[in-house]
């Protein structure tokens, strides 16, 4: 057969997308910011492209930017990389994942997720022969009995796969997540991947806590973070992968022949541009301003709103509503309602049904208004 | 063990990029232009972020610049691509050939593979599992044997990849050529991957055969090409793949889990750009240029320039100068003389060494008379 992936369809960010634009719709769908980035970043692409900065950047990355993402996590989480050896610069979130697991998954090995699963985690581990071992966690709290995530855990587990916080669910991991984690991985070469690319984006005084601030973990893992998320600029398609000198070596060797190297011009912009900490340190508060406007608007109606920790994304039980299954339920609300939303099933293999829909709060208010305004009259 | 790719270092152009930046030595290593692009080009991108596009992509690419793509593909080669499911943009060639290897090669298939060969193809077989078998073209005249290309193609063979015109060697195929390829591939189901990088970088009047002219290839076809090479911008990261629809659905799953899409602006700038056929069509006669100018400087002296038909690139053999073996030679070159090249060697994987290197006239004319003086006092 010609397909290696005869399973996989059209990403479900896509498809919404798709159908929102057809049915000219609100679009709470795909994770994007409908408003504009600070201009400051934006002129800076503009200086630099003019400066002359066009061709290939190291592969590694452009080295003041490498600098201002360690100096970054070492604010944040205080857990020290080397920018040159440690980080590598990567197109967008999305290639460092991919990256990752193509340096480290071969035939056969065992990789762990957490379901709701960001979509892309499972088809890259099957491409390169991996097998997935799946721990669903459940709505509305989403918690993990890690005696059930133990027993996922053979001689032939290669890496956990986590995201936090995590899309869909917008929970965050707890200390004692991570203490199970590091009881968990003792003992063994488990690698960890970790996707944290809403981590500046966690509300109510709650606290991120990246594995790279648990010496245990950082030894092992691979942490991926976004600048389409940290700036309002997911077309940019910048990212970063931070893991020790041994894991970086080996993701290097993937990624040099993957896209050999990065954007030079916006690479630039985003290291002058981060040399100003005020640029992120509020973002929590902007987003949960977000959050909070949709949350008050939907309260009074038939919506149920769970818990949302952190991410773009409110995740709302439309059960009182309806009985049709999420997919269906979407697509209905995209075409009568004119508003376009993900149904959570799509995160889960088993297409595990909770009568749960995903919606995108990275927009404008009066975006946000306007799916109020729309939703309340169902 | 932890490495998937235990034979593989840091590729050669970054090696010798350092190497030049290191010893103050011109870099004629890696292939880029030392020019700047069109300000009207660079001028778009500014536009287009300030107007506000710089949020996620639609997977397959702008669709501007995918009719574009499909426009000057029409222009140059009479085949017809349908821009929205038979082209997809990539971030740079590079990334589009490692998509196509991954979403195509399965363990154990077979990948024959010309050398000197552009050292991303190889690794990239190699980590999905497949078996390259390789046919060694020669100094000083690159002929290909297409018996012994025969002899290499089995019932495992699932992919020929091609590079025309061929860096290092600067070759192009000729019609013989093509039409032994269209013998050899009838009655198998083999796949081509074509990368046509240097497409619009063919010298002397002679014409660039791409896959897709031929029906019988264009049908298995995967054809690559690349913005940075076309407008001067390596450092921007953009190319496409154009392949039948059939292909493209494959080649797309893994896209949209690799890099997802690819940055936005960028996209706009070019589609904008490419209205006007003239900022491409006499890039040939730019480039010839340079070579000519490399050439003549160089014909005095005792490097051996061998034939130049295509790419950034001259091959030039020194064994009248030295019978070092061309990588300590280089880096003689670039420490001693301060000139970085290339060793050919670097291209083969058993390290053929006929004592060539390669130089890049992809330079101002300053820097190629500069480099001529350093190299005619040798
Ligand atoms: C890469 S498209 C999906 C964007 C996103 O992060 C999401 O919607 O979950
Ligand atoms: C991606 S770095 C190499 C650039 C290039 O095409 C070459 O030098 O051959």
């Amino acid at each position: 057969p010609l397909s290696k992936l005869s399973n996989v369809g059209t990403t479900i960010f896509s498809q919404m997308t798709q159908l929102a634009n057809e049915n000219e719709a609100i679009n709470l769908s795909q994770g994007f910011p409908d408003f504009m980035p600070d201009p400051e970043l934006l002129s800076n692409v503009d200086h630099f492209i003019k400066e002359g900065f066009n061709q290939y950047a190291p592969l590694g990355g452009v080295i003041g930017l490498k600098e201002e993402i360690a100096r970054k996590i070492e604010n944040s989480h205080q857990a020290v990389y080397h920018p040159d050896s440690e980080i590598t610069v990567t197109a967008g979130g999305t290639q460092a994942i991919f990256t990752a697991i193509a340096a480290f998954v071969k035939k056969d090995d065992e990789v762990i997720i957490f379901e709701p699963a960001y979509d892309c985690y499972e088809p890259t581990v099957e491409l390169f022969g991996g097998i997935i071992k799946r721990f669903e966690m459940k709505a509305p709290d989403f918690d993990i009995d890690w005696t059930a995530v133990r027993s996922l855990v053979s001689s032939k587990t290669k890496m956990i796969i986590l995201n936090n916080p995590n899309n869909p669910s917008g929970k965050i991991l707890k200390e004692r997540d991570i203490q199970e984690l590091i009881r968990l991985i003792e003992g063994t070469s488990i690698l960890i991947l970790s996707d944290e690319v809403y981590e500046n984006i966690v509300f109510d005084g709650k606290q991120h806590l990246s594995v790279c601030h648990y010496p245990e973990l950082k030894e092992r893992s691979l942490l991926v973070a976004s600048f389409g998320k940290l700036f309002h600029v997911t077309g940019w398609k910048v990212g970063y992968c931070a893991a020790p000198k041994n894991l970086t070596e080996e993701f290097r060797k993937v990624h040099q022949f993957n896209v050999f190297c990065v954007n030079t011009p916006i690479q630039m912009a985003l290291a002058k541009y981060m040399k100003n900490d005020e640029h992120y340190i509020h973002l929590n508060e902007f987003f949960q301003a977000k959050r909070d406007f949709l949350r008050k608007g939907l309260s009074g109606t038939s919506f149920e709103l769970l818990d949302c920790e952190g991410t773009y994304f409110q995740a709302v039980k439309y059960d009182k509503i309806s009985d049709k299954n999420d997919f269906d339920f979407a697509k209905e609300l995209t075409i009568n309602h004119k508003v376009a939303t993900v149904p959570f099933s799509s995160f889960y293999k088993n297409k595990v049904n909770e009568h749960v829909i995903r919606l995108c709060f990275a927009k404008k208010e009066e975006t946000l208004e306007k799916a109020i305004e729309y939703l309340s009259k169902i």
